[in-house]
């Protein structure tokens, strides 16, 4: 089977996206990661080989000389670190283009630069995110599930961005199954286990000591891990979540599911704040993004790093790889 | 000026507490780091060479050859691996002679071997936990600040052990200030910290982004900051909590407050589960542990590791002579 290439974004072009783009092409030109920009190469850097093309097909025939881009124009001059919401309808886009191709078939996946969304809503931009507005692009708005993937954990959280307080209010049995089925197909045909280990953390310190400090273990978590398994998944739990993420612990799983933001993320960047990717699971296509944002505050100044940017495409592109391998497994 | 020798409690005689003492007193015995063992010498290992001593003076003279034993009898035989709340008053007796040893200032600190509050809840024992009788002992009870310490980090949970909920419902400015204050102390005279730095973590992902995730921030966190600030303490954040524990991050401080149990657990376990101690400040005594428990599933099988133990004996030396020094410095 041939692989396809990948579609990356534009994401804000006064943000450190068209450097660590370049970087990402000089990082992966010889590596068989293939991808095309899509984007106003006025953005690039001037020092960067850049050749438009005209269909994604074309990406692979010149990527290992310069950056494959399918154009789009800008309305107005880019200044690095200064954004400008004139330009917000190019972002936007970018995004619904590459999702295109990605739905098409003829793009192996979605790999996103950042925006701001703060931006983006001054220019009409009516959804909460990134994530939210691919999952609308996808016909799937609700069913979009955040894992962050770096080579030593996967996390999952059940609850995102929301304040702790709103974290508790809203977890529930039935949050934490549809994350959980969500989060174990995935593993299976995009990450290549056949038999995925999910492992659920509790919410409390030493996961509740048996109800002893606070109730939603018994209540909430062991109910949704029994469903969990009744169809069939390895899952264990719940467990006491300070020690769960230790090296030891950490061979016993493929994938954490986390009750709260900081429960997932705290570890993960902790031990490795370089390499982390931002995969969306629960749609029909692939997508990862490095997980930093815009940085505007560094843009142009070249001391950006595009580590998490090149983790992202070599990521989406074993995912993609994966997913039809799976598929054309399947009987027909 | 002379080291003082550190009084080592007996902890549970059935849990791993004897054999984890052998393995220090082997690890440590010509280290410079010099113990008395405060228990019956009837439950230690039949291999260890024990000498009986009268006052823990006598314990730097016999260390290298025999741990020194100031020797207490306990009322049941010791079956490892099944606790006996009839043993429960000497497992107490140990602590308060240790406590008694350091208020008396010949024992340099008091260093606790694990011990089950359930089988010493059994025995009468009405405190919840190590900590609280040892801050009861001390005639300081609620003055009491759990810190874990290991060699990458340290984080000092402002909430500790009660459910996520309560850690939200109960959390005040008050609460913060005085961790804070007790903290900054005692990274001075014990840590030897001039001009110590705290960290204090945000409560909500990303540390609630100017109120759109969480307002505890904005009412809570940054008051305390600035109340601390104002007594002269260098002081940072709100931090965002998932990107506060990373290597460069963790440069910029000496010490990390936490909001809740698992925010300061999760990075410091995760980075390192074997060299972790837990350190107990606002005592007028040092006093370290093992962060681990008395794990009766494995005692007596000569499998445990006393690698946490021998961290908390060697952290309490230092914490000894620093605030020793510290006194000796302080104008008469």
């Amino acid at each position: 089977m041939t692989r396809l290439p990948l579609a990356l974004t534009m994401g804000d072009p006064a943000g450190i996206g068209p450097e660590i783009t370049a970087g990402a092409w000089r990082a992966l030109r010889e590596g068989g990661t293939v991808f095309a920009w899509l984007g106003d190469p006025a953005c690039l850097p001037a020092s960067l080989p850049v050749k438009e093309i005209e269909t994604i097909e074309q990406a692979a025939s010149v990527f290992s000389n310069a950056l494959p881009v399918l154009p789009l124009s800008l309305s107005a001059p880019v200044r690095a670190g200064v954004p400008d919401s004139a330009n917000a309808q190019t972002v936007i886009d970018s995004i619904a283009r590459a999702v295109g191709l990605a739905k098409a078939g003829v793009a192996g996946g979605v790999i996103t630069n950042p925006i701001s969304k703060a931006v983006l809503r001054r220019g009409g931009f009516p959804h909460p995110g990134h994530t939210e507005f691919l999952a609308e692009l996808c016909h799937v708005p609700g069913r979009e599930v955040m894992m962050l993937a770096s080579p030593m954990l996967r996390v999952v959280p059940v609850t995102i961005h929301v304040s702790l307080r709103e974290a508790l209010d809203t977890l529930s049995e039935d949050m934490i199954v549809e994350t959980g089925l969500t989060t174990a197909l995935a593993l299976k045909q995009d990450f290549g286990f056949d038999r995925p280990r999910l492992a659920v953390a509790g919410l409390n310190p030493h996961a509740g000591e048996d109800g002893m400090m606070g109730r939603e273990e018994i209540d909430m978590i062991i109910p949704a891990i029994e469903r969990l398994r009744a169809k069939g998944i390895d899952v264990t739990g719940p467990m006491p979540p300070d020690t769960m993420f230790t090296e030891s612990a950490r061979q016993k799983y493929d994938a954490a599911l986390c009750m709260y933001h900081d429960q997932a993320l705290i570890p993960i960047k902790t031990l490795d704040m370089a390499h982390g990717v931002n995969v969306t699971l629960g749609l029909p296509i692939v997508r990862t993004s490095p997980d930093h944002g815009t940085a505007f505050d560094i843009a142009g100044k070249e001391i950006a790093e595009a580590t998490s940017l090149v983790a992202a495409l070599r990521l989406a592109s074993v995912l993609s790889e994966n997913r039809l391998n799976h598929k054309e497994g399947l009987p027909s």
